[in-house]
């Protein structure tokens, strides 16, 4: 493959982690085994691949379809390990909501979706930050500088507009697209994974999905659901990594519960063979699309439900699950990749198939 | 006064800070400006004062009269500055709720106290830590070891017991009584305050009401609500101080709604001149009595209301005044008191009288 | 003045605070009463002043003269009150250190002060992002929207860098200049303001500085050190406000030291009326001077110096006094300000003057 | 055996973790694989095991053999999951220091271990609470009432206290010993676990280790290190459980640092097979003993040393290795154990070996 053209995402049946016998966890999958099994959540990407240098791109991921401001979603942020540029988090955890949607980037590509985020949502609400308080918005980063040359600052605003606008609730693509095009994980070639669990709560059925933006871990510490370690040929040690866990329920919860929820994406990391490297930026964040929380309410007095609180287990199960799932279906999905300076990392896919 | 007779409390027609032009702020105080006034809560105290060494006590605070481990209610704190050894708080914030009643005593007698609430808890519910989980005891406290002798460990399970055997939702005393009875404030006689405020939300009425255990701050700092500043005569520093802030509301909120109140406790006590000293465990409890929560919820989602965002400002001044106020209450409310080793704490009202 | 034409700062002779007898507290000021008395620390500003609709601005405070990335210092936050859009805090508590200037702006003029800071640590260490890992810019905002048309987007990253490049160790200035050029405080003209105080522990002699961008409190509430309320004409209620704290000084801290001290902004704040309103991102930045932390250490342990916890109130004091007094710099140095759609603010030296 | 005799701990010949191919990772471990090889750790233990109810106990961590109140240690804690009891941990966080050894014990017995703690801090230093400020107990809990009879409240101050003075830098038992005699995990039997890493840094030589107090984690979700998953015979799931993680190091750290590795404690119970369950406390302490900080400095600026941070992946991989393979020492050393009502643990041991 010429290293001006992307591989096409996703290959027409590339293998999940699940089919591979690499699935994690006991709960079942939901129907597309993705965090789009949540009704509502879109997401799109926008794949930067241009010479040598840019491996890069954006992923939008969006609670629901339509206007965020007026129609937020209680959301919650967990810092697993803080050397990372995400923005936006404080004010998810002073409020307990989301107003924009998320988009996931490379380390110095923020800048430029969070200008994306504020036009968007002045497009979509034109009194914002005039007769209406300003947005917040929410942008994650990993950096990968290994593979794509990060002072090119290749990711503009019309990228990140170009990634919201083609979201899409059906047939998300993994692995090498997106914010993930330029990651690398356990010395591999990561990228962007995702999972979802079934979860029976009385007679109702719910579902969490986890979308992970991967680019953690050292090589040789991967450690797989059947407790193989893989060992990597000539891995160069990329301890400048991070780690992005979106965790989209549907189930209630207040603010305080996605907060318990966005903690155990930190076990899901765990169970793949991490401790959390120094430096890495290692963040969850978790929302629910129950209820949408109006930006002007009409009464003082909100109704809301939320999940009573011993049955959260069932949710930090299936954090985990999808979460360690979600990685392994970063690094599957993802073919190997040359970039800047000739880096190269690895397919998982191929490695395990030399055995 | 003999030294072994404690003053009578409250003395009859003792002047309240606000009859004396010393309250603070706008908004209206409730039918006693007192934490009772938020209906259901309950104050009880019991007073230990024994030859010279012995000045300290237990304070009871009840958010409702019935079985708390039942009847759960939602509830966040705020570590202001944690040179302190309260008890209780890390599960008020992992599950946002209080399942025992309140307790405030001086610094060692945190362990009596938390037996208390253990046999207290399993009186009403044998079941726990048998069927049923523990209980999570929640003990606040101060160092009164200037007027006391805290090195007696004076305080027993059965005086704590008897602080919640008498608590009451009308005429709580303030001032030097229960936990407040050793306690100093800016150089002067501290103890237990109160105020409450009254809140129209929409056409309906709530109330917020805070006491405090006042012991902190550093002689000549205190500030009146007019600006005045208060010379302390022959002060001796007492750099080991605390403040203990409570606030009951009636008003729903979730638990980052009652977090966010809790840390306006800050500001309330910032007021009144302080600026958190080193030595102090400053600390926020907000508790919301509008919904009770079950041990054993009956359904999976269980209804709640919370409290429009926008409206929060209203809970922030409302916290700010009564938190100041009754800081002011518990400092005109006390008698000067001499106890360990001959110490003095003279009364504010004494100071102001002379001029 | 036109509305075209900013006034001309500082205006020859403008009274400070202290000497219209507004100072706060009793510790004695630095050498010019700013946080440019803490030995090294550099400020500038670059203020945006067009037509009617803009009113906004950069200010740049950098901790010393030569490059942050390779001679970091140690730093912490403190997040007051989280409804703010500020960006690279979660890696300064992380890390414990700041590896970049302090750009402060508004709202929506934080992607492009990122950006800029990105260029700049680029400029000085081309590594960066490279061979190296990224750089952390710290970017601190409020939303000055309503005398400055906000989605106007005017700062650009060169303003940011114009900022940074005319940074100087005397002489800054204070009121409505740089990212203060459209902010309000208590429905009165806001901006940018300093303080200091000078510190003796031992026989050595240390200075702490305040510089705040005052953007909050509600009309009426603003409490002068003398007591006096101050009533506000015609105030318009803008509770979409914010206030940054940055603090320097040249005692050695470790980073808990500092995030202790940086929690006494709130202190300061509450001192002049705040309850540190929902609406506003009150957030305290503090960092130490006294020691450079270089990127890629010569050693694996790295002698420190830290100040004996005992002494930490002198450094309490010293926040809660000179953030106090910033504000009133701030308030005082400010002009009356026409902008956006006509909107005005009086300053609160004409407001006093009229008696 | 009899119920009313408990085994003798440590048997003799007792196989360990890795002896039997059951040690995590890949770092060397120290001399005795334990907290204690960490130079002047010290590890006692008082086992309570009467009539077929009382299957509990005290295990005391001393950083030191000397007084810890004017020799304190630099530590930090965190909460991986609040649902718990401990005390003093606030402090710790404010502070950043330890300044009693630790006690650790089932949740109804933290009151006593208090009381222990206050008066053997005022044995060793007498003016504690009238001259000098008050001590800061630290206790660490789990729930232990599946074997025990928790509500006889069977741990007395004496017990505490006899922990605390048979505390030995050497040969430390695990297993069903101490706080760990009525431990479960996994639904098999838990208990008192160590394990520790020998690091290299620089050309010198540390050590970090990891004492457990496991009690968590639901039957069948244990994994091996070599990926096995283990059935529980007719196992009761126990989620009223808490794991408690004391790490110790004589590299020097400042708070901050300490507070990442005990971070890292969350990892480390991860890779064992758990998410952190809902109903259980999960908490990290860790400390260093390479600088004691004394309580009366003698001079304002202390000097201190700490690790480059980018070393600090060393101790965050030793810290995951030592947690995990602290958790199969427990299970491994104890022995199935009957009690409470004839609540029944197997050993993993003796599952294992039935293959």
């Amino acid at each position: 493959m010429s290293p001006t053209t992307p591989p096409p995402h996703p290959p027409e049946g590339l293998p999940r982690a699940r089919s591979l016998g690499l699935g994690w966890g006991v709960l079942p999958p939901g129907r597309d085994n993705a965090i789009t099994d949540v009704p509502g959540v879109r997401v799109g990407h926008r794949t930067l691949w241009r010479g040598e240098a840019v491996r890069t791109g954006v992923t939008a991921i969006l609670p629901h379809g339509e206007g965020m401001f007026h129609r937020k979603v209680a959301a919650a942020t967990q810092v697993l390990n803080g050397f990372g540029k995400s923005v936006g988090l404080m004010q998810v955890e002073e409020l307990g909501q989301l107003e924009t949607p998320l988009l996931l980037t490379n380390t110095f590509g923020v800048a430029a979706c969070t200008e994306a985020l504020i036009r968007h949502a002045i497009r979509e609400e034109p009194r914002i930050g005039r007769e209406l308080s300003t947005a917040n918005p929410v942008v994650l980063e990993c950096n990968d500088g290994y593979l794509n040359d990060i002072q090119a600052m290749a990711v503009t605003p019309d990228d990140a507009a170009a990634a919201l606008a083609c979201a899409t609730e059906n047939g998300m693509a993994s692995g090498a697209v997106g914010a993930g095009t330029g990651m690398s994980c356990f010395g591999l070639k990561g990228g962007i994974g995702t999972a979802s669990r079934r979860l029976a709560i009385g007679d109702m059925a719910f579902c969490l999905g986890a979308l992970v933006l991967a680019n953690f871990g050292t090589p040789g510490d991967l450690r797989l659901p059947d407790g193989r370690r893989v060992e990597v040929p000539n891995a160069v040690a990329a301890e400048r990594g991070s780690v992005i866990v979106v965790l989209a329920t549907d189930v209630p919860l207040e603010h305080r519960q996605l907060r318990r929820v966005a903690a155990r994406a930190g076990t899901g990391i765990a169970w793949t063979g991490s401790f959390w490297g120094h430096g890495s930026g290692d963040i969850g964040v978790a929302f629910s699309t129950a209820e949408h929380l109006p930006h002007e309410p009409a009464a003082p007095l909100l109704p809301r439900h939320v999940l009573a609180e011993g049955l959260m287990d069932l949710l930090f199960r299936a954090t985990a699950e999808a979460t360690a799932e979600a990685v392994m279906d970063a690094m599957l999905a993802a073919d190997s990749t040359t970039g800047f300076r000739g880096h190269r990392r690895l397919s998982l896919r191929e490695v395990l198939a030399r055995g």
